[in-house]
């Protein structure tokens, strides 16, 4: 598998087409969990997760996505994937984990990874994380990255009945590579 | 024409084809002007504006943008629309205006009239607009109309060999309509 | 909304995405009416109304087309629009309306709108409009309006399980402006 | 090769993308005879030619369109053509033939090999030619094959510097074939 | 129609849409017969002939591909195309035929005729056919028309639950010509 | 950058827009070596180069294509790819070098890791390579591996003025895992 191995059971791999049906499982068994915050795992099909993989890998073909699937000792637990400005050198980086391993550290290493790839092969200038205000797991890890807290979107998103704010956290290359 | 009257001698209509040329003209007498803050500008040709209005039109056409120009007594003066983002109920407006007939409060106007559009007739629930931090003359209408500042994006966009900050804006309808 | 007004109580709009299901709304009601002699309107379900508005606006994305809602105070009560060959700077318009607000003069005045929008705006030469043979109503408004009969294609149209002749009215700018 | 006998000497074959050039160095050679009333014939370039025959077999393949060459002893000298309306049944034909070869017959007897292949072979109902007022030649095919003159379409077509009116002829299977 | 005579009672004309539904009837007619080697006919629905039919001939329509129907006195029997490569001027015949129609030669004359139509009209250097190591009636049309055998691809096709030969057999314009 | 380690100086990694330049550069600098037998390398711009690997990425996108550049020491050497027909299980594999880089045994074990990923990771049942019979080098590698040479297409390929037969070795996942 073609992959950046981010520690030794941990690994972020290019997703595949053929990884379509184990990434449509962790997000079945983590609809509750996931869901929380990202509607789209509510009720993705098995058809979705297949159309979605084709949507982010024609993105990839021109250079404006980079979408991985993490591994855990070839166990696929999780998604991580970056969407590019070109014209701006920025991404965005977007991210979900199962439960189960919640909590390890190990998304916060998978986005090291995918920021030193960022600003270091992609040669991007700003890495952008945009959180839900209430999603505390999550803007932690841009918090504990070093990314400045640069606004509040007020009722951003839709999540369900509600409209939820959006946290743009924000990261330059010159912070991180020097 | 069909159109948006917003005083006695404006109006928003939406852009069509038959008008490239005009809208053409318009951005070559202002290439200093509007090129300042919007790179387009600098280079558009009349083949790349074609290209940008068919584009503008075909959202217009599945519903995520409205691309209008503004004509004052029957001269194409300047152009805003909307992009919009149905899943969230929002959408950010963009404009730019000639200079010979900047600060006489006509995009003030035409902002109202859009976001009066936006608000009563789209069903948006949030608008933003978004500018470069030292772009005062464009910071000032969302500032006029009641707008919070709601972050401050560095370094986002690329504008010539530097890159700038942006500021967004945002506005709620809850804000607007009573 | 972008309109055309056309008297103090009409106006036309171009159609917009969002109004697809008012325009489905009418359509259902008036099946039997429309239907009589427009064998779309007998069966169109929302879906299909829907991806009529999209393709009507692909069309005027590219100039070749000028798809309209006739609004009665606020209300919806029929369609006009026009499809247009550039290379021969013409146009036919096809028009419908509810039952409930024909023979009150509402489409003679929208097709004179329409005739007024595509000579002196879109600098056309020639405006064709076609009627099945025996559709007296829809030929009245071309005869009323001076176009001349130019002439009778035979069996040229499937109307359900008869073939009906089409009747081709012309008018031509020089005939309209001065 | 694909045909269709027309007699000893002619025979129609679908057009195929091997024959563009062929077809393009007729129409090439007689720019000024086919191009006085069909302008696409004044300035073609072998490129548009390929791309015309490539139109025309997308519109074979999904049985909207006819596209044939006419052959003679082996020799490319014209070309004639169905459109199709399914909904309707019916077709008009359009054709062209190389200066040397006119007036000896050979395109009435390929309209006849046309109309039979249409009303017999494709179920048509109504079979149409239109033809530019002033052009005499091709306006006696439809009459000397029993078309009836339905009507006459002022300022039709623009042919160069002037609006050109065109005449409708119409035959019906049941005139045809009894 | 367009065809090409093989014999008096046989003749190849290419697919049209309009054959769509009566190549169906054959393939659902032949099922077991034609499906013991291809396994398309298997379950082949009419759409799906349909789909295939529009497929073939937009290869057609690029000129790398010739799908034909087999007639025989009015009746259609059966299928053969050519999948061209222009750039190595070769091409792959496939083929099939009703049960009905089997050993009599039939397929044979076919064969020769669009080997025939290959090299003399579009001037191929290298034709192909390849079959499954057990399709022995298939297998001898090539060897009874001079292709040598020029391999054996091991496993090279799914056919059902198991994996199948493909015998290669080649044939060369300077071997069919002189 | 995502890779599958080879050896310790040697990694494949799926191909990236990013990389077409020093992809164009090694082809450029080998336009004679590479080009002997693939005729792309003779003459292929930084521009043909691009879009090739959109292609190419657009294949990885529905799991038919695995495009990757074979690194050494963060050199890019050369390129290796796999052709997958997924109803058959099947992949050819085709690759080139650049020519300071060849005889190392480089390209020996970047086909065995494809040939692992492969048969482990894809669950191909037959691995096809196919090489210009005068091209040993190339041929050498399917040899070394234990590929059976299956066939000799007579006259396969146009290679500049000539026509060249391709060799079609071939390997079977019970061959290579056990």
């Amino acid at each position: 598998m073609f992959k950046y191995q981010v520690d030794e059971h941990t690994s972020l791999a290019i997703t595949e087409m053929r990884h379509a049906e184990a990434l449509y499982n962790v997000i079945a068994e983590n609809r509750h969990h996931i869901g929380q915050f990202l509607m789209f795992a509510k009720n993705q099909t098995l058809e979705e997760t297949k159309s979605f993989v084709e949507t982010s890998l024609t993105r990839f073909a021109t250079g404006i996505g980079v979408p991985t699937c993490i591994w855990y000792d070839n166990q696929l637990i999780g998604s991580i994937g970056l969407h590019i400005s070109k014209a701006n050198r920025s991404a965005s980086i977007g991210y979900w984990i199962s439960k189960e391993y919640e909590a390890k550290g190990i998304m916060t290493k998978c986005c090291k990874a995918m920021i030193d790839y960022g600003f270091r092969e992609l040669d991007l200038n700003r890495i952008e994380i945009r959180a839900i205000k209430e999603n505390i797991r999550s803007r932690a890890i841009p918090e504990r990255l070093g990314f400045k807290l640069e606004g509040t979107l007020r009722q951003d998103v839709q999540l369900y009945d509600a409209m939820a704010d959006t946290i743009v956290y924000g990261l330059l290359a010159q912070e991180w590579l020097y």
